[in-house]
Parts: structure tokens; C-alpha cells; sequence
């Protein structure tokens, strides 16, 4: 898959770099832990559209598991680099709020981020590509803040703020250490050494499938060959879901590029037992 | 309930004709099974709008259940007439993603709809007014596509296209057998054959009411001395919710225009233990 | 917090006065309790572009616990004083759909709302500010009217020409008593009259905290030296939820201004047992 992380054919992708200009495309994304049982998303929409009439807002997903950090930073890692470069994606999962932690505005590839610093851009951001400052809290936001709901009295206003035209790059001053706990990507020169590649579940999704932390990367085409077991079972490495027979469990390089576990029309978690930090093993045939 | 099937009021859908020019309206559909716990939607929406940044999308439901074609079918059936004509309806329930199924792009009364072949436009469309086409995956689908999410990789940039003005009866050519497996549309000439008509429980909505496949049509106004049986109980037609006492069954015809079995203030498919399936007897009380 | 109901900063809530002219901003908002499982919410959206086809739809929550008509004006009360003047609100939670209930138009503060007249708008706004008009069902609506789905035939249509301009004070006449049942608004004064002040939990959210129908007002800030009992327990009041350790319960006054009791990164309403109705009482130290 071809996203802006490499090499984007969104319109405008193309000429973004770190010393270009920030043209905003009018377009936030929202990424959350709030669901959408109460009008939480809705109120955060509301002081946007208050202070940028003429806003877009796209949800990505508000069905992180409540205070799941890295759950909520792999959704939008996979998400945003499909949005066109000059957009303004908002993430808050933030079991800190009412703390110290910082407020972060983040830029890469031509897109802006607004986050608590938590390890949400950490893990939805390319470190080697990315530039995240530390803003003030109360810069844009509400005058009078809550200390439980920083989505609507900060972040909100300050990713408005942004989407008019305010350049993440001239806000704040760098925060070192923004990254830490980054996922490591592995690379495929790891499954040459040796017979097996541990991972671990990161993510069920709402089909049952288990997504793992293990990104093949350019090895994917070619593990068709090996297996994965898990949960005491030996599983095949497919192409699709309907390689094997309705019923039967399948390991599949995903639609994000990561290892997952599926039942062909069923749910691999309930079935298989799957949870998030299950351990899974790629086995190398030969 | 006057829609665009039948003599639609709204902007634009009289002249709407199948000779006539393909105006798009902007406005794109989204009907999938895809849920709202992940970012698959949040991505699709990213995906049209990177190539149509004025596009605006309105979710149908992702709520169908996982790989219920025949239910998603239903929703979308009952939904995209009260859409203006110009409108692009995405429809994604995919058990065959991966496989050779195809692609399809269809057309009715000024409407453009986008899905995979296996019966979703089959019962959201009226097989004697559309024309469905089959096209090739790859055309305006992203380069490198996942064998698991057509949805972002195929039918969102198909959808954009024809959003942004390709015609969709200029693409691709007719696929015979797209409508096979269409829902019987039953006449009001039934009812009067004999005593008692059978339907089928097709859909439990949000709120427990059991919807079912049976459509009295020009008789559902009619139907008031008439009874129902469902699961050994007998439960009388009425006009409304609160034609009974709260807590009491009734059926009436409800706002799509079909049977549908309910408990006033309460969920009938609980309290009488109804499913997709459950066998329903319309009693002609003469 | 700062909003539109006090002296709200966004554009526009500045000049807005009962006497100001009616200038429609194009976002419409959603509150109701139809789930995201079925195609409803999508379907009013349609009817509302049918007719007004550059209007901005915003949902608030349609995941109002099924007719709770409480709920759903407390929602809505907290969400849209955030919205930019003129906006129309839209919210249907509806029992008594098919029934002889009025249909209302309400305006405050620059604000239109439309909904039935069953305690919604009394709970969402203040009678003191608010003109609220019954009118005829059929106006604006669509010309067949199912008798279950109001939200599509009546209100949808009937927001639509507000959106478009229609003066919701120039429509129907004015409706005595759409505010029977407001919760009474108590005041700083009742702390200090007595040690102890009764409250009752009226809504459990997404992330399980008990928020009370008890607003402190100017008092909220002065509350740390008081505790709340709740089901045989004594809990500290706090600023804000790290104020605790991991796991402790503590209670708060939250985002919306209502005393609230929390389990820090956990659920009060799983942990404590709690549910809309249970008893809180507030207790002053000295």
C-alpha cells in the first residue's frame, strides 16, 4: 500500500517536505477513547465549528478502548496517511488529563497532530520524519479550563487553530523524548536469521480478527510458506480470507501490513481464544 | 412514504431519468458491516477525500451485522431514496474480498451505487429500473491493493470517481445475474387468496423491533382488523406504538412500509424471543 | 466553562438577542436515541440534504438509552451551547411517536431546536431565555407521514427550512408549559444552609463515571474539604481524577459542572454498583 509515509499520491503530497510551506486542507480527523454513547464528540466538533465555520470533520474511530494509548495510536497510524496532505488529525486518549503531561502539536509529511504526550504520536508518527513541539495548554483553548475534558477546552481549540492556518512548526519549542516507547519496526532481515519471529497481539478488531506488532514489511508475498502457531495450534500463512475453507483459522499479512490471525467467516478471537498480548510464532518451513 | 423509487420530492430527482446526464450531487453513502470500533471507515473516508476534497459523506450504518449481505441489502433499500439524485451510495458487506467476485457499479432514478457482487444491489435496487455494471477492480482503485480491504483500496476510489463525474453507465459493461437472489416484492393480491399469509423475520432493529420481509403495500393501511402469529402467541395489527397499553405486543406496518413486530416501550425480539428467521402468519380475521 | 447559555465566545453568540434577526449558520446537530446499528440517523441526514443540500449535519449522541428523555436533554443541554448561533438542534427521543404529542420549535440564544414535546427541550434549555412554539406536524413535512418514524417525516424536513432560514419564532404559537418537569437549577445557597446535600446519579457514561443531577455552580471550586457518601461509602472530593491513586474512587465536579464519581482509570459505575437513581449525598466537613 502506497501512503503518505512513503510515497503519497494524495494531491499535494507531493511537494511536502519539513521546510514547505503548511497549507491546510480544511479536513480533522478525530481519534479517541470518549465512544459515542455521550455527546462528548459531538461538543468537541461544536467548539471547532465555533472558531472554523467552515471546518470538514472526519472521525476515525472514538472506539479505543477507554485509555488505551497504543491501541489508539496504531488506528490512526493507519489512517491518516490516506487523508491529503494539509490535515489536522486530533488524538485523545489521555488517562493524564488534569496532570502535567504536555500538550504536543506534531508535523510529518505535510500533516499536522495535536496529542497529549503520552505515546500516541509515538506510535502513530515516523520519529525519523517527525517534528513535535510542546505547546502551552492554554494556547487557543478555553479561558477556563476543565480538568477532565482537555478534548473540548484544549485540543479541540487549538486543532482549529491549526486548520486555519497556525503552522505546527512555528508553535512551542521542541519536547525531546516525544517518542519514547515507539513500536519498533522490525525489519525482514530478521526473519532470515532464524527459524522463528515472536510477536504478540496488539489488536482485536470487530470482525474478531487479530492483528499482531508484526509487519512483514517487503517479506510479506513471501511468507505463504511459513506458519504461525498460537494458543498451541499451527495455523497457515495465506494470501486471503478465502484461501481456506469457511471455519478454518488463517494467518494473513493484513490490510495495515501486519501479521493477523482471522477465522474465514468467523472471529479468531472468540474462537481461538485471542486477546490483546497473546503470543504469537512465525515459523520459517525450511 | 413518497421516495425516489417510486415519485421522489426531492431537488432535482424529476427530470432524473436513464437517458439523462449523470449530475453528481457531492454527496457520498456509506452502508458496511465494517463497525465504528476501528478506523476502516475513518480510512475509506480519507481515501475519497484525498481525490475529491469537496466530497461529502453521510454515513448510512456500519452497524450491519458482519457479512449479512441480505441486511445491509435492507438498510440501504429503505435509505437512499430520501438522498438527492446525484448522490454516490457506497455498499461494502464483503464476505468474498480477496476472491474473483466482482466489482460492480450501478444506477436508478439518478442514483449511483458502488458494491461487490453478491446480492447487495441485488435487494437494495429495483432490478426493472437499474442498470448494473461490472468493471475491472483496478480501474481508479489504488495501485497496490490489499487482498482484505476493498473498501479503501477499490470501491472508495471508485466511488470518488464517480462522485467527481464518471458516469457509472459509462463504465465497464453489463453484468448479467447481478440481480439473482432480488427479494420477492409481494402484492396486495395475496392477501386476498386465502386466510393467512407467511413472512419472515429479516431484520431486529436498535430498539427490538422485528421487522419483517413481508410488504403490504397499498393494503398496510387496511390491515387493522387483521392479526399476526409469532411463536404461539397471536398479536394484533394496529396503527401505532401506542395504539396498545406499554409492555403489550403488536405489529403494525412500520416505516419502511414492512410487518414489523414490536412491544410498546419495550423490545419485542427479547420479550418474545425473536430472530432473523423467525416464521411470522398474517391472519385474515374473516 | 464559558458557554453560549452565559456569555459564550463563539462567532456570532455576541449579538444574539431575542429580538436579533434569525441568521441560520447551515450546521444542523443530532441528538437521539436510534443507535448507529440501523440506517435512521443516515436516512434523516438524506431528507435533510434533499432539501437543503449544502447543510453541515453533526451528530451530538444517538446513543441515548432508548426513550430516556432525560437523558437526552441532559446531553444535549451540555453539548450545544458550544455550537457557533445559529444552529439548529435537532433531538428525538420520542415515545410517543404516533401519538396526539405536540411538535415543538424552540430558540435560545441565537440557537433554533426542534423536537416533541415530551421534557427534551425543558431539560436541554433555560425557560427563562427560551421561546418555544408548537406547530403543525405537517409543516414542512413530508406529505405522507409514517406514524413510527417522525425523525425522517417531521423533524428532519421541519429542521431543514430553519437551516434554510425560516425564523423559528415566526413559526406555530407559543406552547404553555413545554417546560414542565426542568430540573430545578440549585444553588450555592442549599450548601450552606446544612452539612449534608441529597443527589441523585442520572447518567453512567462511556467510561463508567456516575454524574449527579447536583450542579454546585460557584460553589464547584470550594468543594475539596467536602466528601460524598454513596452506597456505604465515604469518597474525597477532588480537582481532578490523578488527584487519587490508580484504582481509588473520587468524586468531582466534571466538564458539564455536575458533581461526578469516578474510580481513577477504572468504572465507578462497575466498581461502586451505580445507576441512574442511586442516592449521593454531599457532605460539608465542619
Amino acid at each position: 500500500m502506497v501512503r503518505s509515509g512513503e510515497a503519497h499520491d494524495a494531491p499535494g503530497a507531493a511537494e511536502a517536505d519539513l521546510s514547505g510551506p503548511w497549507r491546510p486542507s480544511g479536513i480533522l480527523t478525530w481519534t479517541t477513547d470518549f465512544g459515542l454513547v455521550d455527546a462528548y464528540v459531538g461538543t468537541m466538533h461544536g467548539v471547532v465549528l465555533g472558531r472554523l465555520p467552515e471546518a470538514r470533520l472526519i472521525d476515525l474511530t472514538h472506539g479505543v478502548p477507554a485509555q488505551d494509548v497504543a491501541a489508539g495510536a496504531l488506528q490512526l497510524r493507519h489512517a491518516w496517511p490516506y487523508f491529503p496532505a494539509g490535515s489536522v488529525h486530533v488524538a485523545v486518549v489521555d488517562p493524564g488529563v488534569g496532570t502535567e503531561r504536555a500538550v504536543l502539536v506534531g508535523w510529518q509529511d505535510g500533516h499536522a497532530f495535536v496529542a497529549p504526550d503520552n505515546g500516541l504520536l509515538a506510535g502513530a508518527l515516523d520519529p525519523a520524519r517527525a517534528v513535535v513541539h510542546r505547546v502551552d495548554p492554554g494556547l487557543y483553548g478555553l479561558d477556563e479550563r476543565s480538568s477532565t475534558f482537555h478534548g473540548r477546552d484544549v485540543f479541540a481549540p487549538l486543532a482549529a487553530a491549526l486548520a486555519g492556518g497556525e503552522d505546527p512548526r512555528g508553535l512551542g519549542s521542541p519536547q525531546p523524548g516525544w517518542d519514547r516507547g515507539a513500536p519498533a519496526r522490525r525489519t525482514s532481515h530478521e526473519f532470515d536469521k532464524g527459524g522463528a519471529t515472536e510477536a504478540r497481539i496488539v489488536l482485536i478488531d470487530r470482525f474478531g480478527n487479530a492483528i499482531t506488532d508484526l509487519e512483514p514489511g517487503p517479506l510479506g508475498p513471501h511468507l505463504t510458506d511459513y506458519s504461525v502457531q498460537v494458543m498451541g495450534r499451527t495455523i497457515p500463512v495465506v494470501d486471503t480470507y478465502a484461501s481456506v475453507g469457511p471455519g478454518a483459522p488463517l494467518a494473513l499479512v493484513d490490510s495495515w501490513g501486519h501479521l493477523e490471525i482471522a477465522i474465514r467467516d468467523g472471529s479468531a478471537a472468540q474462537s481461538l481464544g485471542l486477546a490483546p498480548g497473546t503470543t504469537v510464532t512465525l515459523r520459517n518451513p525450511s
